[in-house]
């Protein structure tokens, strides 16, 4: 699999650096159009530019729109004549095509809408008005829907002559208001006699969701019920449209990588921004200058300890470590708690089993590594009692260490900030100073046996 | 929604500290199974024992166990009946009861299986043979399959009198070797004269993957390609088995936690032990304890540069900033290109653009943070020489952070070691030592100026 695409890339790569249009052309028109997609990814935006220009297919480059980033669709569309803009528009799925008209310059944005002007515009306009992130930013208008009395065998009619409703995996069944009121498998249809109604035989518990729910809610929800599809209603019930399985697993990547981005102080921003160094410098200086200043903190109570310091120089041997450990085993406990909030494993309601069994951990962890560390103290320096010190602040550096990494994500999270991002610097910085403050205060308390 | 489970808690809190166990029973069969399911994630190992012995209906018995982990499932199971047990595997899709199983005592899963011994037992059986986290351990062996010589008209009597199989996307065809020929939607069955041939409107190019396939590839793919189950076929291209797009969904959830938790030095066996807090530790200490040591050559290398330090104690402010920022940048840029590996958005092919992107983004943020920390140790210390010195430490201990961010996971990747695991301990403790080195060495060199 890995090999045929990287034998399709080089290729590819070659084909442009030569020039060889026709033969791209011919090598793109012969590829499954995901793997063409996938391409893309390796590809720098001129070389995405010749490539996409060579796609003949409308749907091939429709498909290949739909798995890239939006603001680098946008830019591929923005080169080429505004009649084929919306010819590969239509071909997409109306929840892609909107996320690309809203990446496009405003005036070319309206010019395309209004070569549009039918009922898919229309549509395109309606689903321009949710939010990105909402259900509504992500829902398809083209489900299965009828209404509850007509009967099975003009469903069965209608699929056969349906041609908009590429997935089909259930029937949405409605009263005469549009309100969703049932839901009937396809198999269901055929197994019961034609004349039956839809009334007669449909689910009516039906699991919806609101145009307005955030899509993280939505993709939970899907993957909860192992349902393939869910329905889209407005604040009346009325249908507006469905939710498919495969952009919920989109949501979910995305969830998880920016999960994964925010802790490290970043933002999955930087995915729009390729290889643009300003704009990424940016998005991480935030959270790096927060770091500094609590790095100058630490610093300042380490200056403020430079008399212990001045008699003891071997004292200094073990900073390093203990900052570093304490940074360490918070920064463990917080990345369980955030991503434990992020996946529902953990809530308010577990939250103080979690913080004890942290505590537990910590403690455990920190007579290990006090141990070892004390014994290193004492096998360098020759002095038991900078031994007893070390080990002693590491010990208490850890256990704080693994409650901080609780308690702070908690408190953001109970306060509306989002955990992921601002748990780490606070985490450190907390960690640096306590564990500082430990380190100092237990030796200067010992001082005269550590001289 | 979260209001209603959040109400259902309590009330099945409620009544379990009361020992209400009929009203219970009562609540328990009004809820829908994947609520109660989600119940029990909030419950501690008690609780569940006596919930799930009130669970009467084993199909909901089964939503619960497919939903929990599969320890905690095997738990659940072990107290009741072995009649019991096998009545609620049976009730299972097969690759979630496999898999709980395995995680049964020996003797138990044999009495179990002796039990069963019928055509479903043979399944478990066969798909037992399987990997755990390949295709074939969590494929199900419900697909709906017949042979290319059939008619569409069979096929849809043949789905009209199909029992086990839930969910129908697609019909699989196969030839005389049952061996994997093509696929149909059900809407294509529905749209020829019933005396049509499958082989004749069949699609012939079949995405499938082999029984030996890795769970996370088999996830990208269904992913990529849009498909809502993927056929699962043998080296000989003999269908057996699908897997679906829900199980695709945890397979990525999984893999997203697992990342994120190995980034952190921990692993995600951790959710399998619950509040055990000495197995935890264990699980954490190997990377801890790396990281130790890391922190004790730091640690050496200040202590080597004591002289230089006793002479100008100014200094010792900026060794937490100076370390602490270098670990921060060369984490970011280590997260970026750890996750992206992960998603495929970074390959080997990618990395000198990455390198070079990361390269510059780090000059840039150290630049900011030089100039912003020289003016601090500027203003604080009144010494125009010690802010140069800072500024300059930090703006190359930066820089060289974020390469080595980008270094350290690919060198690991390259040598077929987790990236996730090996990235951090590596990055961090490298950062600490080329931060101190530079530091120090500038201070050493411009000495005479500092005092």
């Amino acid at each position: 699999m890995e090999q045929k695409l990287q034998m399709l890339l080089d290729t590819v790569r070659k084909l442009i650096r030569r020039g060889a249009y026709p033969n791209l052309t011919k090598v793109v028109a012969k590829s499954h159009p995901a793997d063409v997609a996938h391409l893309f990814r390796y590809l720098d935006l001129k070389e995405q530019r010749i490539l996409f220009n060579l796609i003949e297919d409308p749907e091939t480059a429709a498909y290949v729109l739909s798995e890239l980033d939006h603001g680098t669709g946008a830019a591929l569309l923005e080169q080429i004549d505004k009649e084929t803009i919306t010819e590969v528009l239509q071909e997409m799925p109306y929840d892609d095509a909107v996320d690309i008209i809203r990446n496009m310059p405003e005036e070319l944005a309206e010019e395309v809408l209004q070569i549009m002007q039918d009922e898919d515009s229309e549509e395109i306009e309606e689903l321009l008005k949710y939010g990105e992130d909402t259900a509504g930013g992500i829902m398809v208008t083209e489900y299965f829907a009828m209404d509850e009395d007509q009967t099975c065998g003009q469903a069965i009619q209608a699929l056969q002559e349906a041609e908009d409703v590429e997935m089909v995996f259930y029937l949405y069944v409605t009263n005469e208001h549009n309100h969703l009121v049932g839901v009937l498998s396809l198999r269901q249809l055929l197994t019961v006699p034609a004349s039956t109604k839809l009334k007669n035989i449909m689910t009516r518990d039906v699991i919806s969701v609101r145009t307005d729910m955030d899509q993280e809610e939505v993709a939970h929800m899907v993957a909860k019920y192992n349902i393939l599809a869910v329905p889209v209603v407005d604040e009346g019930n009325k249908l507006m449209g469905i939710i498919t399985v495969d952009d919920v697993i989109d949501v979910l990547r995305e969830e998880a990588t920016e999960d994964i981005y925010k802790m490290a102080g970043s933002s999955d921003e930087e995915l729009l921004y390729g290889f643009k160094s300003f704009k990424i410098a940016r998005l991480r200086l935030p959270w790096l200058i927060t770091n500094l200043f609590g790095g100058v903190i630490t610093g300042y109570l380490m200056w403020r300890f430079k008399v212990t310091l001045k008699e003891v120089m071997a004292l200094i041997s073990f900073i390093p470590v203990i900052t570093g450990m304490g940074g360490n085993v918070g920064g463990q406990s917080a990345t369980i708690v955030v991503r434990g909030f992020a996946t529902g494993r953990i809530d308010f309601s577990t939250l103080r089993q979690v913080f004890l069994k942290e505590l537990r951990v910590g403690l455990i962890m920190g007579v290990v590594c006090g141990v070892t560390i004390g014994l290193v103290a004492y096998g360098w320096h020759h002095n038991p009692y900078l031994g007893i010190v070390v080990g002693l602040a590491m010990v208490t550096a850890m256990t704080v260490a693994a409650t901080m990494g609780v308690l702070a994500p908690a408190f953001f999270k109970r306060f509306g900030v989002d955990p992921a991002i601002a748990s780490t610097p606070f985490v450190q910085t907390a960690n640096d100073i306590t564990g500082i403050l430990i380190y100092f205060g237990t030796a200067t308390m010992f001082l005269n046996l550590l001289r």
